[in-house]
């Protein structure tokens, strides 16, 4: 018999050599059904991979995404025997699971795959999967598995296992295919119920330009039509919202080769709303007790190598600025922290003047890969909307939860309404790995975890996944379509108090050690920014709008009156522009819905003899005839429903 | 006889020999009075030097810069022959005159001199002085000169000599002095009433620290002991004014030596003065037409090769940040106008959309030898109120005035109210130096000096003045010391659109370059707040200071109504603090007297009782017992006398 604990902690006993699918069956049989990936003492296996020892046990479903990372493995089995037989002489290379899908690198000889092949693919791919072939994994000796693909002449397979070291090569096989494998597929082929083929681009064997250049092929795959179905439209939708096509179409931001890669510059439709972002997080923080400071983009060398940020970013990010004076060197700063740290060190503190919570949008600037760059996402120059607060270790718990109830806050305000928390914990059996005393860490990760649960957050707690320098919580958000982005750390740090040597005198008249929270609700503007278009498509909450009403003239006669409107609407802080086209009055409600302004004021004869405007809601249609103060009223109550007072 | 050409243009003929002073008598008794100094064709000489050829004269009195130059050159001499009296085998070395005054460099051998000297020396200047001797130029071959200094042991002055062309070797006697001099002196010693002495202190030969070292003596000389006596006390001010100790003690600003030198760190009272600083200019920016922008701190090596400003900052400055990329480059912007550029290259324009104004408060960065960073006046690192106006040359004129007006209602709403302007032309003479057509320059010269006169500015011309690029205009403002600082130029620039390659589509529809304008009122955020604390003493004008207001509790028992008054404050947006301390409250009202607050509430039993409170303005004493809501409105009516809409 062997005890098999699970993730509730239950032990239970088995029989030597029962697989993951017989624990399941042991618990329910819903569950052995949705079982379709395990893993065992950390490692994956099979979901009928004989288990032979005491061990931890963990079985993974669709909706996991080691589940996930299973069934798309599996699937690229699938693919691989679809070219087979559909490219006779078709050499395999590799087939990963990839975080949306997989791939199959291949070489098709003289062959060529274009996406007019996919349906034909696609088809014999689902015809393979209904024949509900089981995955068998089996272990070959090393010159078992040369001979298979010598004989094959597949040169690729060979290098691969030539690279292997002996004694853990393993094929699986399924219906009448094999490959090369370490394994971690689903029960059966017949799970895969949809599939389908991406894209196909070119790709060098082991990625290296003098290799040969391989065809690749991209899927995806689901074990419901429905949910592939879902996905489709989610990618087309995500094609539409891409922030990079709506930051050109609204204007929002541009770049340029001259300037330089990853290095936005915002337009002015573009800085007006981040300036907007940015006021309306420094009036809650004002609130919330923080102080603005400003500090430079640059730093001496020293300050980094103090900080520890040299070691850590030196080598591969931008390199230090030299000066005509030798002894002289920069870096660009690639975090705050340092700066902050120098501030709160300008003066001596007494524990009564704490927490100081030192706020600033400063710019830091690291250096990526070219290829890594990605619209506003992936830059090498953001401002980060980032705080530090130094606080007494008793002050943190308090101090926590008014950082999550900002963060909450910022959430809140602008539209998004599904995230969970991720507290990331030390890893109780490696004590050493981490800086600070015991006494410290608990302290910490208790008001954390507290602070979560006070909080009525939906939170989840990763151990061993805290920093070397102190726990941390993070909010993972939903967006629109589905997707999970990392918002809003609250980071929390001995390190850097102690390599600033910061102190504040105690009530014993005591130099003591600060504590240090790092945090930035929005992360970066740039990223944020990007974030909010793709999640609301550019129809931004009402306050934050380029552009909340446009003014169309029904005829050239009332342009005045237009003018008229707008300037009362600048006095009532709505943002507005004048359409005085000499267009038909049909054709510029469309062009303007088409634009999503959030609300359509219509002048012509009859407004402007009555003092009044008529107006239309984007997606709601004709709302009436009334005066500008009472539309100024109605955009006014519009907007407090959203932005709330911090 | 001569023709002499005097500034307002008229001429007059001389007997051959006649001298500046004889021209000057030929005008007038007062002028001849007056004049003590005078150039001819652009050349220094002595109010006695005999006039040989046709030429222009100017007369320089005590008022000109000039005149003060050969003032206080004049005055080193006497300096010079008072420390040859005193102190027996001094050697002189060289001893000009500076912007505030004179020095002379002198080897004292064994002797010291230290500030207790000063009387004594200051005494027998005054005596020399007296002694009303001419100062009298001679010219000597080399050899004769040579031999004077040597026989004196005088090894500096026969350096100084050997280094000399022939040719040009003068002496200037005056009483039994005589030193080596190329001119340029008042006509006797007696136009000296009041000397000081100010400072000694070390001062290598030739300024070269492997030389020996010198003493040098520092002074100022006056031709009345009233100015003396103004000066000094001018001098006491600046003292007390000093931006570094004002800063230092309202917390404004600080410096790291880990962060660097000369890059300020902004406290967050600063920080916030910053902010409001800012608000107010975009609040009149906006309304000006601007757009706000947003660009990265650095740009490709390329952008700035392109502009010019590596060729211009490249080697003294901040050297260019390599990446692990070889062929990227970046630096450190040492102007805002390359990425303005891109911007506006980001989209192709039409005249009907120009003027585009692109606003941005951008952190630049230039590197300065460490020697000469001083407080925020001379930093590496700091943020221009930048904008740059893309026009088309038609729209230059009006786009000028419009910039004048934001100047002066910037200068106006900060409390300058003395200040001219200066408009620097091109040299007629020289039209190969500048780029850009004839026809734009003079559109260009002449839109600059319509808006000077049209907006009534006091303003001088300096032709040959203007960058190669294009014409300017500055401000000269000076502030409550007297002292004159250069503000918010105004540029025209014809040479970026054309390395940048800009463009717009005419009426024509051809293509057309427009005209740049640069300018930024406040010219850097960091030089602004410093003068303004210089000229203010920290007393700002109300809605600017950090604190408008002081709440002073009578005893502990008010504490609590002196925070709701605190609350009342903020919801009015007046920025106040309250002093609850366990003191008299005399003391604190003398404390807060001292730290300049602008208001002072008390709050004792009766303005409890009666939801009151009692009200003490700054430097006027009592003004009464009156509720929050009326203090508010009194508040605000003072704000708007100084700051008005734009």
């Amino acid at each position: 018999m062997i005890k098999i604990t699970l993730p509730d902690g239950s032990v239970k006993e088995f029989e030597i050599n029962s697989t993951p699918m017989d624990v399941a069956k042991s618990i329910s049989e819903g569950l052995a059904r949705s079982v379709i990936s395990a893993s065992f003492n950390n490692e994956k296996v099979e979901t009928v991979t004989p288990l032979t020892t005491d061990g931890n046990l963990v079985l993974y479903t669709w909706r996991e995404d080691e589940g996930k990372e299973a069934f798309w493995h599996s699937t690229s089995h699938i693919l691989a025997q679809a070219l087979e037989e559909l490219y006779p002489g078709v050499k395999l290379t590799i087939g990963p699971a990839i975080q949306n899908g997989f791939y199959y690198d291949v070489d098709l000889g003289d062959q060529v795959i274009s996406d007019k092949d996919f349906p034909n693919i696609e088809k014999k791919m689902l015809e393979i999967a209904r024949g509900k072939f089981d995955y068998k994994m089996r272990s070959v000796s090393k010159d078992e598995a040369l001979a298979f693909y010598k004989e094959q002449g597949n040169e690729y397979k060979v290098e691969l296992i030539e690279n292997l070291e002996d004694g853990t090569i393993s094929f699986c096989d399924h219906s009448t295919f094999t490959d090369l494998c370490r394994g971690g597929h689903i029960p059966n082929t017949s799970i895969v119920k949809a599939v389908k083929l991406l894209s196909v681009a070119g790709a060098y064997w082991r990625g290296d330009e003098n290799n040969k250049q391989l065809t690749r092929v991209y899927g995806i795959s689901f074990p419901k039509q429905k949910e592939l179905t879902e996905y489709l439209a989610m990618l087309e939708e995500a094609k539409k919202r891409d922030h990079r096509k709506l930051g050109k179409e609204l204007e929002l931001f541009t770049f340029s080769q001259k300037v330089g890669q990853g290095l936005p510059l915002w337009l002015p439709k573009g800085a007006a709303l981040r300036e907007r972002l940015e006021q309306f997080l420094k009036t809650a923080q004002k609130k919330a007790g923080y102080e603005q400071v400003v500090s430079p983009h640059i730093g001496q060398k020293e300050l980094y190598v103090t900080s520890g940020h040299y070691a850590k970013y030196g080598e591969d990010s931008f390199q230090p600025i030299k000066t005509p004076n030798e002894g002289e060197e920069f870096l660009l700063k690639p975090m705050n922290c340092p700066h902050h740290c120098e501030i709160y060190n300008s003066r001596p503190w007494s524990y009564r003047e704490l927490p100081k919570r030192y706020a600033e949008f400063g710019t830091v600037y690291r250096y990526e890969q070219s290829g890594e760059l990605h619209g506003l996402t992936r830059v090498r120059g953001f401002t980060q909307d980032d705080a530090h607060i130094f606080c007494t270790p008793e002050q943190l718990d308090q101090e926590f939860k008014n950082v999550i109830d900002l963060s909450l806050y910022v959430l809140n305000s602008l539209g998004f309404e599904n995230y969970t928390a991720q507290v990331s914990l030390r890893d109780p059996d490696n004590p050493d790995k981490y800086i600070g005393s015991d006494e410290n860490w608990e302290l910490a990760e208790n008001a954390i975890i507290n602070a979560a649960k006070e909080k009525g957050l939906n939170y989840v707690i990763e151990t061993g996944e805290a920093a070397f320098y102190g726990p941390k919580l993070d909010f993972m958000v939903k967006d629109a379509l589905g997707r999970n982005w990392q918002l809003g750390t609250i980071q929390v740090d001995y390190n850097l108090p102690e390599r600033f040597d910061l102190s504040y005198k105690g009530s014993d008249n005591e130099l003591h050690r600060p504590v240090m929270i790092h945090r930035a609700p929005f992360g970066s503007m740039e990223r944020f920014v990007a974030l909010l278009l793709e999640h609301t498509g550019g129809n931004f909450p009402l306050w934050l709008m380029p552009e909340q009403a446009i003014i169309l003239s029904i005829s050239e006669k009332y342009e005045k009156y237009a003018e008229k409107v707008l300037n009362l609407l600048e006095n009532h802080e709505i943002r507005a522009l004048v359409d005085n086209r000499n267009e038909t009055i049909g054709k510029k409600i469309r062009e303007s819905e088409m634009k999503k302004f959030p609300y359509m004021i219509i002048v012509g004869e009859s407004e402007a003899a009555n003092n009044t405007i008529s107006v239309r809601k984007h997606g709601e249609g004709d709302i009436g005839t009334i005066t500008v103060d009472e539309f100024a009223a109605m955009v006014k109550e519009e907007i407090s429903k959203t932005l709330k007072q911090f």
